[in-house]
């Protein structure tokens, strides 16, 4: 029988653009549970629980509420700390203190471990406590679940990014190379295949950590295009890496979970446009090259106003289901979805999964979602996975340009 | 009294997410005008005069029109020619052929002073001859005019980017530099006000090419507030320069006007997170600090979906006020905007300005628009200067987390 007690809720790691409507999915259900006394939230995550940072969700505004689940980004902050034992040992005696017997926390693969070992040491504790995470990563890269909340959202702002960039290159010409985030996977970087809407439309390349980078396939595949085309828009993974993960630059940084830096620098862009144009120089040394690269970087995952509709309802689902669940008989797990369509009969169920089954480990694509020579993806196989997720992405137009003779 | 024969139109420069707006609006007025028999587009703006690539109005889809007036970026495609004596004698020479009495160039700056070139030429050969300039940019640096179409739509991409990123660095703390884009004049790195909605929200500085740009002063000026709030958003125009012009960076690029290459490039973001993190290091050698810089670049002006309504509006307007133009007594000119109202009254009316007036030299923001430090704008000149052209702007809320005693 579900426990009598008190709820706490946070979030962690990147944010998303959807995160919030988890939260609010989850502080509704858990405001109108008779299970439940108090909903609190937790602020910075586990940090607030370990300093005594929280707030207290009946005397936040429910109107206010709806608008925060639109808005991007954690609106309880986020935190990056390693859960150490002695971390989570201090947290489970501050739930004991507080009457916490529900915890939800929304957030990544590492955010899952986090509240594995929290309740693995309740359960060996014997404190009746149940605890569910909530996916969320723009990366797309949770195992068990058909996609996480967060993915299609950034997939949608990824897809008209490209679309945008694809018309801007193509008023102009030149070599257009593109970062998009995505450490371990190349689903986001994927994403871009739908931007191609005309024949010729880029991104013409799609180089995804899944396939290890050759520079000098590289420079020969953007060289083929840009000279049939006049032009080449390419997307690139900022997780790209050579053979053993040879990093193609570093950058030197690491976070507390030992992930290299790759954001919030344009370096792995510039490097690839300066090997480009050093390449064409020794090709046409007499031609001007327009080689530009733009790095995509924190836009892609908190922009308001870019936000698929369908991600927006689904994480708001995965936030109600995680209370459903503990109110049922679930003591402890992840929330996943479940694909039941396609196309037109895209939908999804929640479904709930072993919370081991989603900590640590990370999904990559499947490499036959790739095409052989590893710069592209396998457009049917990875459109129709994508697309309804990113929900309603602009529409684009173009003239006939077929000169005529006058 | 206004001549009988064919239009051209086309499309010049950088392009924007309203400029197809503009083109529809000349195409369409021209094609209901009773003077004008054919309406041709010009591929590649005054390229494709050369070229003889041209296309067709009359047999374009009236409908697609409309969905080619909503999408981003030059639909005849662009061109950046410097319009040599002798390139202006072959386009008049093609106008002549082709019996086109009517020329209208949408684009900046250098395209006003190509459509200006040209003018003088017809007039001097007596070649019965009308042609107006269209104005677009993002970067909003024309003269005369109020303002210039696609900026509106830059300022919303502008400041729904730094809201996301404010939110963003506010969940998870330290340093974030977003470079925005403008050579000369600060109007879109301005923009980034308008991301201001809560006490305490980014950017927490602006950094504007009016004012000479001290390394110290940015340096000082972000500690404090990195200090003060554990974190810091910062927007810093791609043209910021030291005393004399001189360039914080060189990329070393020169285009054929001689305009030198900023964007397209993570490398100034990149060279200030560097200063920053080598300041930080000397004064608190072991504290990790979290410091990123992303550049927005081409991103800023052609994101399908990220559209000001009264922008649009606007840029369609522009177009068909060319058109009127030229049937009634105005021979030449660049289309510009009185703003009729401020606030809620906000509104503007088109009148044609001498092309002279608007060719080559640009605007910069007045000097008193940005504070005495030159580290941030007065933001009661500049907010309601930009908030109308920007128009429809997302909503974000935020929790109370003034934290509870539980």
């Amino acid at each position: 029988m579900a426990p009598r007690g008190n709820a706490m809720v946070g979030q962690s790691g990147g944010p998303t653009a959807v995160i919030n409507q988890t939260l609010v999915g989850v502080v509704k259900a858990a405001l109108a549970a008779k299970e439940i006394e108090n909903v609190y939230g937790a602020i910075h995550g586990i940090r607030g629980i370990l300093d005594g940072e929280f707030c207290d969700f009946s005397k936040q505004d429910p109107d206010n509420l709806e608008l925060v689940a639109d808005t991007p980004s954690a609106a309880l902050l986020s935190v990056r700390l390693k859960p150490t034992k002695e971390i989570c040992e201090k947290i489970l005696a501050r739930f004991q203190e507080l009457n916490i017997r529900y915890f939800f926390y929304i957030g990544g693969n590492d955010t899952a471990e986090t509240t594995h070992i929290i309740n693995e040491m309740a359960k060996e504790s014997g404190y009746d406590f149940r605890c569910i995470h909530c996916p969320k990563t723009i990366d797309n890269d949770l195992r068990v679940t058909d996609h996480t909340p967060g993915f299609g959202s950034a997939a949608k702002w990824v897809a008209q990014a490209f679309m945008g960039d694809n018309l801007d290159n193509r008023s102009l010409g030149g070599v257009k190379i593109n970062i998009v985030m995505g450490r371990d996977a190349g689903w986001l970087t994927a994403s871009s295949v739908l931007a191609r809407v005309f024949p010729e439309d880029g991104p013409h390349f799609i180089y995804c950590p899944e396939v290890d980078f050759s520079i000098e396939g590289f420079l020969n595949d953007i060289t083929e295009c840009y000279q049939r085309l006049g032009r080449c828009v390419v997307a690139v993974s900022e997780g790209i890496h050579g053979p053993d993960d040879a990093p193609i630059i570093d950058l030197g940084e690491v976070d507390s979970h030992g992930n290299r830096q790759l954001s919030g620098s344009g370096a792995l862009g510039d490097f690839l446009a300066d090997q480009l144009k050093a390449h064409l120089k020794k090709l046409e040394p007499d031609t001007k090259h327009r080689i530009r690269a733009d790095t995509f970087g924190y836009l892609q995952r908190c922009f308001p106003g870019v936000v698929s509709d369908v991600d927006a309802k689904e994480a708001r689902a995965a936030g109600e289901a995680a209370v459903a669940a503990v109110l049922g008989d679930t003591v402890s797990g992840s929330i996943a979805f479940k694909r039941t369509g396609e196309g037109a009969d895209y939908g999804v169920e929640c479904f709930v999964t072993p919370l081991s089954t989603v900590a640590k480990e990370t999904k990559d694509m499947p490499r036959d979602w790739l095409n052989q020579a590893g710069n592209d993806v396998v457009q049917e196989k990875v459109e129709p996975y994508i697309r309804p997720l990113a929900g309603n992405i602009a529409k684009i137009g173009q003239l006939d340009l077929t000169p005529i003779d006058i």
